[in-house]
């Protein structure tokens, strides 16, 4: 109930933001009725409390802040400040629908995600082995190399940027972007038309069922047919023999 | 009926910008057509005039020309005039439907902008808070993050620009921008395969509404498959009984 | 029949680019060919020629090379042979169903490009008043604006070429920039769904049919079971009567 | 069996990376196993050994590592060495799975790339001829302009960095690439289109087949009145005659 309240004052941390005095002040009091918040949840639900994500995340984030709260680990502090603005997300119907329906969605890419995994790994490798000594900058070692891979995905100065320095001094590198461009590509579009055909084929089951019960409705139909011939039949025969 | 006319005007601006003298009267007299078409639409349709979103859309447009006129607010004046342009959409059928269209799409994407929003306000402040410093131009306050992380979000010089000069000098930095474009590319693929999927639904549904039609035929041959064994067993008995 | 042969000795085209000496006799040769092969057709389907785009498109590069030759418009002369290249598209079938079907799929996106084409005039005209004396170069006048704003449709440097210098200048351009990417790009989006969309509408009319269909043997059941009831009660009566 | 413990040795390769001593003897322990896995297969299997693509990708892999072992060809050992990694593919099912779906989406976009090709080709001629004194560096030769239009088709730096230059010395060079981009991207896009409204029509064949049924269901209906009616005449008759 009182959470609506809350969103009130979390989201105007854009102003206090400039306030230093009011802030400290506000953000303890925030902490605390998101404390007091939790413990009444966890008495009241108790084991249930940690079956939904959302309970967790919440759970996460104010214990983190308590017990980092007069460390010196600010900058974590900091991040869970700004994270709580999230519980929005939690409190409003829709977002919570949208949300999860996002992360329903997650497991339906996860082996593409470990086949692009794969791929950056094999590529990372190469580049690395290849390139590392002509640009350091972005083939310097393999966890550069996979940061690099994700630029050249996301196709930003993949030409401009790292790969024509390199094509000056090793001719054959265009076929190992190219390729990469194209095989990753591809591998995303694929997901994407995938995703979308995926529930067409729901459709095209539920068509497949009801070709099924239009069986079941011919055969009847011939049933009918044979018992009126009979019924036909044995009347001519009753009227013959009456 | 004399739009047509008014629209080939319009689109004549083109022309006249370079011709200053003629540019004047021309302004005014399109200026002065316009006024008449609205009052003298206001006094046909009156309270209902203000019902239509186009309608709207064109005294805005027009008044605001009129109140501004001969005032130094040139800058808004020369948008409005421009903006005169825009009636050729309400007045052409075909795109009038297409601008409707767009506009009924909007709702469907309400709850993905507010979470895109949130998504946006707390990168904005972790990158403020940390990257601040390193990098002014892009993350000097809030506002000037949003715009940076919108540049990330279309992919623009998101790495050669943004990233790798905060990089050489914060490490971790890569998960923050790397996560962002993971997570807000995700949305908005997921916000498109789920409006495609959405009118495939459409179709699941229509698909259930004619398989309980289906139901209710297979139910009508079963209860007349009964009507007929009993007609017949009563036919045998008035048989035996004739 | 002796197409595919054309086809061998125009896709040797790369070799003798090299070649200055055997160039202008093979050119002189295939256009003879050609020629000869464009009189016949003229001949066997006179007016009927004309019907179909490939030919046009034939008789216009054919045609059009041979009344430039040795002429002094060597560029377009040159554009034209290497044009002919695209006559491979006309002989291999697959390629030329897909090219059709391309070409089928334009008058779909034809009120798409007019509203684009009246968002790019208005943003030109705008870009071309209050930029056009900070960047001369990307908003000098309404013909580099509208290339200019193409630029930052393909979302290519719009950030760090162009956005960037002018913001440093005008405050509020931000909003002319993001505004113009998130309608173009929306537009964009909405166009893609629709076709996708649409194919979709066509098989709900077909479920649509069906539905009716289905109307239509729930009426022939009722008849029926009203047929047998009155029969039922006939067969009664005559019995009582009996 | 024991492929999974490979799996596990293969990962670990970034780890020996560093451990210059260790990694030649693991290579050879890797390589010798991968052989006799490969024998025993040969053995087995037989002839039916080459017919799945997997097998080829293994015996490809492990026998060009065997004959290049000990030359001077090391970049292409090193390079077979990394592409060990892809066996991981061919021995979880579901990456198995995916892949092989990936490969039968190959075909479908069979004339696409035939078309693009041509397109690409075409470009490339006019690009070389014309633009090749002013921008050596992008459009020196053929197989250079390929590369760059390959770019270009990105959108990565086509105007800052390949068109602006060429424009400020050939004004009409604007047409080439802005109807390079529009024609490239409209093709890969109805491409996409395409696959999914592919998808669409199968149902759709469902759909006419089920309509096909739901006639043979209303001739049955009709036949089955007109047997009724027959039925119903003839026993009037009868008790007439009665």
């Amino acid at each position: 109930m009182f959470n609506a309240v809350l969103i009130g004052i979390t989201t105007d941390e854009v102003i206090y933001e400039n306030y230093q005095s009011i802030f400290i002040f506000l953000d303890v009091l925030i902490l605390s009725i998101f404390t007091i918040e939790i413990i009444l949840k966890l008495v009241v639900y108790r084991h249930e409390f940690f079956k939904e994500g959302w309970n967790i995340f919440d759970f996460v984030i104010v214990f983190g802040s308590l017990v980092l709260y007069n460390t010196h680990f600010v900058g974590v502090l900091r991040i869970l400040r700004v994270l709580r603005v999230l519980r929005t997300i939690s409190i409003v119907p829709s977002l919570k629908r949208l949300t999860n329906s996002l992360f329903l969605a997650i497991p339906a890419i996860g082996s593409v995600t470990i086949l692009m995994g794969i791929i950056f790994y094999v590529y990372a490798i190469i580049g690395t082995s290849f390139f590392g000594d002509i640009s350091p900058e972005y083939f310097g070692d393999v966890d550069l190399s996979v940061l690099t891979l994700f630029q050249v995905f996301t196709l930003e100065s993949w030409a401009s940027g790292v790969f024509r320095p390199i094509f000056a001094e090793v001719t054959w590198s265009w076929l190992y972007f190219v390729s990469f461009i194209v095989v990753s590509t591809f591998i995303i579009l694929n997901l994407i038309v995938g995703e979308i055909v995926n529930n067409a084929q729901q459709l095209s089951e539920h068509a497949r069922q009801e070709s099924e019960d239009m069986q079941r409705v011919m055969n009847d139909l011939d049933e009918l047919k044979q018992m009126i011939r009979k019924q036909d039949h044995q009347h001519n025969k009753s009227n013959k023999t009456g």
